[in-house]
């Protein structure tokens, strides 16, 4: 089928009209009689100046879909043009499916327009409330990210993205610019970049938008795309050129997944900021200026003569002959795709409608055997790697690595055995695990690993993103904006749930070996606390198997993100696999076989491989000198259950924590990262007033892995002490202690600045059980 | 003066003598006798790969200086090849000026090796201890920016910019080649970044690695500079064409100084990894591939077949006439400048040295009145604004603005009438406020506002970064990393101390208006809080005089950290500037004016300018129906104050804290962010069981003001009714304030969802003192 030109203006200005209305009218929708002061919101909220381009680049993407019946999807970069992706979705009927009170009637118009920006109403961006939405593009950056995100393993789709020019400033977009090389023709979907030059910011022209024509055109060709320019303001024209450009940008891609080679299309439109909106207001230039950014003519509901001006501008429209009766004409409706190919309906923008869940793989055949405690040794990420192997074998087309270039150094390269890096050039003879269709995806970019990640997710896929600890904090922001986006999709009551977003944290805090204090970092865990326990979870498996326990449960969670945090040294196991799931199961719990008396004088608790090792290590020291001091050791794998039932409705009963954590007695907690989040997790509970944290005290260098638990006091000597001190125990077995210790300190200094190397009698320490 | 090309190579290779011996070397500094097993560092730690290109970019940079005599200062993007910058600055003699006992001599060379990486020793990358770093290249990502902030306002600088191509993939990186559209020739200094294409990351190759030669000649150009490729692994040839290459780019330079005109220069050098280094070890090739990353040649100290490999390779070099007696030979010294030219001896790179304080304006001029509590109305970031108009005129080239774009959405527009916004491109004749020596720097990428203002920190300058508060997460990790920075900064004991960080944070999350629940996140605080109260300091201003108060300490403390939070809309005000800066020299105090009875019931407590409103408001309820109930009422302005002593050597003392918290009252705490954060700060304190905190429980869209309060319980009916609660007290007052409470929640309720605005007596509510 062909669709007539006509129709898509027809479809644009309607389009624009409802993104106009939607700023402005409480009522008389279709202007059918003169604006009064009470058709008018006293509050004028939203954002006009990029509305019109992107409607525009909507309406040609409709146009193609119509024409091609390909499946497309539409990442709307400049999110807060909310009210035209509203409009492109109400218009295509997508809308009222999904919110029966706004239907395609003259009260549903009314009550489109009404509910923007409005209390009890819908929020100003492209937000998880418009169907067709993956992306509410309120933090600028993401757009072609998780564009790129959603092509890969989808062969039939093309995405498009409009880039502002404004987010186009931003770091995460201007790498991203690098993501199709990450993208295999055939094998993956298409993404197709429309970079909207309108030129300015909220207050300032932007860079891009004052660039010559030959410096945008290098810099594109430059990142490896084939740039094309539509330019102009004339709706006639610019309607005729840029279908023709869509097409020829949809053949060229087309072209590319048959034959694998080419450079990939993107579209240069450059278009007045706020086109066909006020050309000026009091004087002032609007149209084509940073004035038209949110509401370019401010109506005082009583001032008639602004009403005039506003009822000037949405008439231009021409909203009766557009909408009759508030519902699309059918010139408007010829311009638009049915079914699923709508750009509202497309199930891909409901990932959780196309996700099925994971064939995973049993974890028993990985797991470490464990004859007696602390005997075996293992790296537990080079156990999980060998399982992710098979998960990534048994997943060819749902499931993803994705990382700054550590899957190898965290020690999950069994996975080479399965699939390869993604090779974002040619290949030489000298690289190894690197292939053009390979599955893992690296880029020295957290901003691309998560955003390719949640692209990945959003669409229903699954997968997980490796990373050094400190460096996760990169996407801190990201990971506030996902987590806000599943809280919203969730209240929605229509969006299905998608896979979580998973993060494992490796070369953590406690093992830097080559790096030193900018690479030590446990804070992830303590800004996504703040997110809430109903969709984060903070793991911090203590061995191999507890890993692999976890990895299964973040694996088959949804509408969640699962942060991991586990080391990838060579360190001593301690549970069963089957043990450890029920310790998941709990969340934390006492570990009879370290130390459970009745009646305890202290409790030594852990959280983390390396604290856990150390709390360890200090009950045994306690033991060969204080026999009888009476212990019981906690602990913790799930942080979020410290929380009460109240905060977390996952979190343990006050009755399960008072079990394990006691209400009078001293704990002593060895904690992976920064001691206060131990208390903000658990400041509610009857014993917090005995918590005594050991954690990170933001000290490090490049150092002994021993060195570095003692800067912080994390080290077997200090839990050790403090437990002894704690308890008031004195007498020869303490002194006998105090000495051991004190020898013990002199000859790790010693050895450690003599050799570089941990004493051999605290490296090679092992659990002697008891 | 002329340096011989000779001496640049042999200055090379002693450079490189170096950078590979400090990875291995415990003693046999100049390999005298055939190395021994104690002569090897058991654990070898660092990073070979990125060096040789190091030393390679810094001889020629020395040349270049030595015969021009032009200040320069050299910013390693690849900060792990921090073995290159030690040897760079113990070359020039600088190292040893700062470390006596690292002297040049023997047994200070054994020294420099034996530190490396090593307990007790110094950290892996170009950290703090190095004189002549401002940059630790940890988190890749920022020397550019880095660089461009060091040459603002420095017309006689050069600042050299080694960037890898592992870094170049980064997003921060990525968008940082626009820098140099904000750097204005002649009052500014240049920047020279040279890209070094060593073709790997850790593992894998780089994405600029595998381009082509043109396609990176387009990204370039595109991006605005003339790039010039230098390429190869002849040392002979690549020394000649470095040279001249080197010339070229600062001969355009100065060019461009002079005219204001042409594309500013940058490099490509294309060299091995590993340049020089072991070219296979076991048949696998090592120079030229990732393997040559870390430690390209692994030597069990103990296996003399590797010993020997080392032997080789180091005494390639020829150590012995490099170093005669293990001090720099006659030829070496003559290829590097001397004095303040010494890259590691230029004032630039311990900014402290330059830094003059601020010609700060007196507030006194721009205090609002205040006659009656709550009776003036004044927008807080308005009234600064006018203030920092002052700074600005004052100090003309050491204080500068930054922001993504904010600068008038967060009413600091005064600033606008002394300078503009710096234009990155041409402006044009609707522009307002913009120019080509405006000296506001926005750009929407918050990587760039901070890392352009951490570089003109770092040399000794002044400034400010304004955001929206939820978008400030988007630099958490740099945040880290400069306070980082910072610690290590102090513990050298010889950098002076350098101008504070400041970020203003407006649009927050209680003030959104056109935006949703991505704009709402107040979580910065909290991320901030894990890094210290010895560095960073939390200010919640609850009005224009106390941000006034706040701002001048602000940018008058050094070494530290400082987060405001104010908003821009206009709010009652409370305090004068004298009582405003008491308040800030007490960190938090009780309101006696609001409420302060000698035996209270119930306490409120609010930190941040609307819960303070509100909880005002809650007061002001409370004592229309229930006269008779015991309150008082205490703001915080300061939150590490609630830190006690013994984690904040500033914070309040106990008695402090308990004079105005009480220890056995309740109190209701109505907080700006996350409630978890005041329990965090103040869990240690005595009456921490009887905080009850109320704030931001991540609820949010686009709605009203009151309606956001309401929606997260920080409204004045909540904190009201919650302060009832929890005093016990009952009785017809108390029936009263539920029901008026009841009638206007229901009111506010219809109003806003029939207006769109607040209820007028709840928007109007003005204290009315008692």
């Amino acid at each position: 089928m062909t669709v007539d030109l006509a129709a898509v203006d027809a479809w644009w200005r309607a389009a624009n009209y409802l993104s106009a209305a939607q700023l402005y009218l409480l009522d008389n929708p279709l202007l059918e009689r003169p604006l009064a002061a009470e058709d008018i919101k006293p509050r004028q909220l939203g954002h006009w100046g990029t509305s019109p381009g992107l409607t525009f680049m909507m309406a040609h993407t409709n146009r193609a879909i119509a024409e091609r019946r390909r499946p497309m999807l539409f990442v709307a970069g400049p999110g807060h043009g909310g009210p035209a992706v509203i409009a492109n979705s109400w218009l295509d009927g997508s809308y009222s499916e999904r919110h029966p009170d706004v239907d395609r009637s003259r009260a549903g118009l009314r009550e489109l327009f009404r509910q923007f920006s409005f209390p009890g109403g819908v929020p100003s961006h492209a937000a998880a409330p418009i169907p067709g939405s993956i992306h509410e593009g309120g933090e600028l950056g993401y757009s072609l990210a998780h564009a790129t995100g959603a092509a890969f393993d989808n062969p039939d789709l093309t995405v498009v993205c409009a880039v502002g020019d404004g987010e186009a400033e931003t770091g995460a977009l201007a790498t991203s610019w690098h993501s199709h090389r990450f993208l295999r023709p055939g094998r993956d979907g298409a993404v197709l970049p429309i970079l909207h030059l309108n030129g300015y910011r909220i207050a300032a022209p932007t860079i891009l938008g004052r660039m010559e024509r030959d410096e945008i055109e290098a810099l594109f060709r430059g990142y490896g795309w084939e740039p094309y320019l539509v330019e102009g303001d004339d709706p006639r024209t610019m309607h005729r050129e840029m279908a023709a450009t869509m097409d020829a940008c949809l053949d060229a891609q087309d072209r590319i997944a048959r034959t694998g080679e080419g450079r990939p299309p993107m579209i240069v439109l450059r278009t007045p900021k706020g086109w066909t909106g006020p050309k000026e207001v009091d004087g002032e230039p609007v149209e084509g200026t940073a004035r038209a950014h949110q509401v370019p003519l401010k109506v005082a509901p009583d001032d008639a003569e602004r009403r005039r001006q506003l009822e000037d501008w949405l008439k231009s429209y021409d909203p009766l002959d557009l909408l009759p009766d508030g519902s699309p004409s059918k010139q408007v409706m010829s311009a638009v795709p049915d079914g699923d190919l709508r750009l509202g309906a497309t199930p891909h923008a409901d990932g959780g409608r196309l996700s099925r869940p994971l064939d995973l793989p049993g974890t028993e055949g990985h797991a470490v055997p464990i004859e007696t405690r602390g005997g075996a040794t293992a790296s537990a990420t080079g156990v999980l790697g060998a399982w992710l192997a098979e998960v990534m074998r048994r997943n060819p087309e749902t499931f993803r690595l994705f990382g700054p270039d550590e899957t190898k150094s965290n020690k999950l390269d069994a996975v080479f055995d399965v699939t390869e890096r993604k090779a974002p050039g040619p290949v030489a003879e000298t690289d190894t695990d690197l292939a053009p269709d390979g599955r893992v995806l690296e880029v020295l970019s957290e901003h691309l690993c998560e955003g390719w990640l949640e692209g990945y997710l959003l669409t229903g896929r699954h997968g997980l993103f490796n990373s050094y600890e400190a460096f996760i904090h990169i996407i801190d922001s990201m990971a506030n904006q996902h987590i806000k986006w599943m809280r919203e999709a969730r209240d929605t009551g229509w969006r299905s749930s998608i896979p979580a977003l998973n993060w494992l944290l490796s070369s953590h805090v406690w093992r830097q070996d080559h790096n030193g204090f900018t690479h030590q970092d446990p804070g992830f865990l303590d800004h996504l606390a703040t997110k809430g326990a109903d969709l984060v979870r903070l793991y911090l498996p203590p061995d191999a198997n507890s890993l692999l326990a976890v990895a299964e449960t973040a694996l088959t969670s949804r509408d969640r993100a699962n942060c991991i945090v586990a080391g990838k040294q060579p360190e001593p196991q301690w549970l069963s696999l089957e043990e450890a799931r029920e310790h998941l199961d709990r969340g934390f719990g006492v570990w009879d076989w370290a130390a459970d008396d009745a009646d305890p004088e202290i409790i030594i608790a852990s959280a983390g491989d390396v604290p856990t090792l150390e709390a360890l290590a200090a009950v045994d020291l306690i033991r060969e000198d204080v026999p009888e001091l009476r212990l019981r050791f906690v602990n913790v794998v799930d942080l979020m259950a410290l929380q009460p039932p109240g905060l977390n409705a996952d979190g343990a009963s006050d009755e399960a924590f008072d079990a394990a954590f006691g209400t009078r007695t001293p704990v002593i907690f060895n904690f992976h990262g920064y001691p206060g989040l131990i208390h903000e997790l658990a400041y509610r509970r009857a014993g917090h007033a005995q918590l005594h944290v050991h954690g990170y005290r933001e000290k490090g260098t490049t150092t002994t892995p021993f060195n570095m638990a003692e800067m912080n006091g994390i080290d077997r000597f200090s839990v050790a002490l403090d437990a002894i001190e704690r308890s008031g125990r004195s007498g020869p077995g303490v002194d006998r202690l105090r000495q051991r210790v004190d020898d013990l300190r002199q000859r790790q200094h010693d050895w450690s600045h003599r050799t570089g190397e941990d004493l051999p009698e605290i490296r090679d320490w092992a659990w002697r059980g008891r």
